[in-house]
């Protein structure tokens, strides 16, 4: 029955993630080219929001929206006067950010960035006692990969050498599969990649890239900011946010009689927001579906390392593909990592990679060109990257401490996830699917009809109204489903599963509070 | 003379830089368009160059273009045969990157950024060995800054509250007037945050951003990428790179007539490749200039360390703007600034800032979303910008030695700006102004018909052939005039003057023979 209200609004408003915005704009975004029309004509300044490009205007990217501000200006308001709210600190649950929420950084790679960073430490007997004899020998071969030793200086513009080479042999054993450096984009982390890659493929409002609903707000922003057009695929919430190919084909199918050429798909896989795992068949037919369809497949595989449930297991794309017998002629393929995730969590060191397969030499001397406008990426990401995918082995001397910190992290990370999940499920009106991997949650909540009331009168989407309330009566902060896409007339919130362990009791007993609150004040 | 042969050129291509590719393309750039549809049509690639984002196709970036790419080549048969070539290493002019030719970092840089890296280090005994006492006290105030101390975060989309104050501290003190912290934007080096600000800019190819020629090809490639269209205003060669109030007049009412709504200025200084540095006056003519015409002025300050002759000075466009009166609400104004440059040469670092004044708060939330959408520049860029804005003060520990390190580097550049400069005056048919500032020389060289008609055979353009054979030749690899843009008819190369300094005269000696040579295979 869910199914068929959702069939009827797809075929209402599935045209493209416009529809998420104009769903909520009614309530709670003035569209920024009315709203600001209303400006008057002879500002003073020569910029103004009329004028400016268009595309940026009608960009949005709530992970970093209207409520993170809100959630700033308390934080103001908190460090001003402690006792300015019920609650003594804000939370921020909007984001996959690990150590802003306490997360410590693994020994190991940040041994070896600090001895990267002033080498001259490698000459110093003080050395030995202060740093692991395996980190020391890691940052020798590292300086040693660095052309001249200078690691100052710009790179190649896909990166060093040597750190591809070593990311690699990573990837190749983790697939199985052949890995060619000059495959690897080395990049200021994964989202300047899709950037990047989103730049290449859209020459206008008529090029269009599948991605699934609920998405990473990247996808739609930077579609948005190309001029092209996001085509959605409705991931099934009931299936546990199930792909369906059926789906793929119809929106493909859909979009092509509009005219729309569609380019690529993007799969995020383990999924953000959403945190499904895809199965190894699933990804084989997606695959077949690209090949057949001509799509590049667009893989954010940046949780290939947050997987938390038995059953599953990640399998990259690459590697699904290869194992059916596609090789670099028969599949684009560009996949995603970054430092930012995994249980290393070293979002603020922006490094990560693309590893760019099935292109021909003339279209990859055109992605070389783009990576070159910006030069390089910065060189302790790249050194970064290339530790996540060669860490410490057995044998080596951090080895043992570093298999310690890693598995604690993750381990914590599956208690939370299921902690948190268990909590909201038990929520009225609130269903909430596993987080197989990843870093968040994004439940359903089924709002009163009076809450939905309340929150037109305050022209704001349902949704955001609940978030807005929420961070309002307890400090944390989470992301109204809006911002991610979602059924029409369904609403959501993502919310991480980041915070230390010892505070989630704390926090769901302050959302639970919270949520009988606000039941009891808008329950029909 | 120049000047009337200068301006009948102008009158017939004056369009924008695409005369600058058109002029090389009957030489050397086959139009990738053209050039392209040549093939098949059934290629087993989806993604081809024919159906791809043609901006990103038109998009040139000479500095790292074929000459580099040859160069790669060189160095790649050196590897495998020490003899396979003349000379026995490849010597990279082609771009401003000092420690790649053998810069050495400034210590205490790099101690601050170690300990910031592996905090763990500030607890333990041994670093007081191992570091500077204030490279430790900087650390840990650093550290301190960071909201919960966590280095491996994201932090806000504008870079960290406590670096950005540091940094206007720096700018009121090197300025004499106010600067607000909220007006930085952190970055991934210069090139993001010019990017950054065409995107917002530029809606269609009716917007112009005037750019000087020549330029550096960043603003070039990223007007293209962005679907703009470059203004360009000539610098006077005869007047050591000048730049002419009438010359800006002449280009904006040009443009303006042919529809091109112009957007901004760029501005250079001290000027790449020109090694120019505006005189106070002109700048405030520019500024003028600016205000009058409602143009946002785009300063590109990324060399302002970088002054070599006692009778010019480096002043910030926010200084002179502020001292002719006008304040954020008369001129609009961004200044960028980049630890890859100054003493430093930090460019694998990719840190930088602008300082965006003079926009109304609506414009300032779109360019706060923009950067939002890639989250956050890397923390140690952050860092080291904080660093560079704040170096170490009399009565520090590390003061003496980090002048000394700085004193040192820049006085040494000045030696060896001069060294080139007269050299390369002294070939046959070159001449080349000083390098006032900057890390560039940009000699004009006068080519036989001969030269001109053997370039002509192998399809390249003059200046191009001149800097292959100049490569082949001595390994030395210089950037040919066109990708900064030239007046037709004129032929140049950049070459940088960051060789060692004790390399100098054999590089002299080799880039003199290889001129004498070449000189007398064409000489007419």
């Amino acid at each position: 029955m869910r199914k068929s209200a959702a069939d009827r609004f797809r075929h209402l408003f599935n045209r493209s993630l416009v529809f998420v915005r104009n769903q909520n704009q009614q309530y709670h975004h003035p569209s920024p080219l009315r709203s600001l029309s209303s400006m008057a004509s002879d500002s003073p300044f020569p910029v103004t929001a009329q004028n400016i490009n268009p595309q940026v205007l009608k960009c949005q990217y709530a992970v970093r929206g209207e409520i993170v501000t809100l959630a700033q200006n308390l934080q103001k308001a908190l460090q001003a006067n402690p006792d300015a709210h019920s609650f003594d600190e804000i939370i921020y649950c909007n984001i996959g950010n690990p150590q802003s929420l306490g997360q410590q950084p693994i020994t190991f790679f940040r041994e070896v960035l600090a001895l990267c960073d002033y080498p001259a430490l490698l000459d110093k007997s003080e050395t030995q006692g202060l740093f692991s004899a395996d980190s020391i020998e890691r940052a020798w071969q590292l300086v040693d990969q660095i052309p001249g030793r200078a690691t100052g200086a710009y790179s190649h513009s896909q990166g060093i050498q040597g750190l591809r080479d070593t990311i690699a042999a990573g990837i190749e054993e983790r697939d199985g599969f052949p890995c060619n450096a000059n495959d690897i984009f080395l990049t200021d982390g994964a989202s300047p990649a899709v950037h990047m890659m989103m730049q290449l493929l859209i020459r206008s409002e008529k090029d269009g890239i599948l991605c699934p609903i609920p998405q990473y707000p990247l996808y739609s922003a930077s579609i948005t900011l190309h001029g092209g057009h996001l085509v959605p695929y409705y991931l099934d919430e009931a299936t546990g946010w199930g792909l369906e190919i059926s789906e793929l084909k119809k929106q493909l199918e859909d979009a092509k009689s509009k005219g729309i050429s569609v380019r690529a798909l993007a799969a995020i896989n383990p999924g953000n927001p959403t945190g499904q795992v895809l199965a190894e068949d699933n990804q084989r037919a997606i695959v077949e579906f690209c090949k057949q369809e001509g799509l590049v497949l667009l893989a954010d595989e940046v949780y290939q390392e947050n997987v938390y449930v038995p059953e599953k297991k990640f399998h990259s794309f690459k590697k699904v593909s290869r194992s059916m017998g596609y090789g670099d002629n028969d599949i684009c393929l560009v996949s995603f990592q970054s430092v930012s995730k995994g249980y290393h969590g070293e979002c603020g060191k922006r490094g990560g990679y693309m590893e760019v397969t099935g292109f021909s030499p003339d279209v990859r001397e055109q992605i070389y060109k783009v990576a070159s406008a910006n030069l390089c990426s910065n060189i302790t990401g790249q050194i970064l990257a290339s530790l996540i995918m060669s860490p410490p082995k057995v044998g080596d001397e951090s080895y043992e401490s570093f298999m310690a910190e890693r598995g604690a992290i993750l381990s914590s990370l599956t208690t939370r996830a299921k902690a948190l999940e268990e909590a909201l499920n038990k929520l009225e009106g609130v269903t909430c699917n596993k987080a197989e991997g990843a870093m968040y949650l994004f439940p359903r909540i089924r709002l009163p009809e009076k809450a939905i009331k309340a929150a037109e009168a305050e022209k704001s989407a349902p949704d955001a109204f609940y978030c807005k309330r929420l961070l309002n009566a307890t400090g944390i902060v989470v992301v109204p489903g809006f911002g991610f896409g979602q059924v029409p007339g369904t609403w959501h919130f993502r919310c991480t599963i980041l915070p230390q362990e010892d505070r989630i009791p704390a926090i769901v007993t302050r959302l639970t509070e919270f949520h009988q609150k606000f039941m009891d004040e808008f329950r029909d």
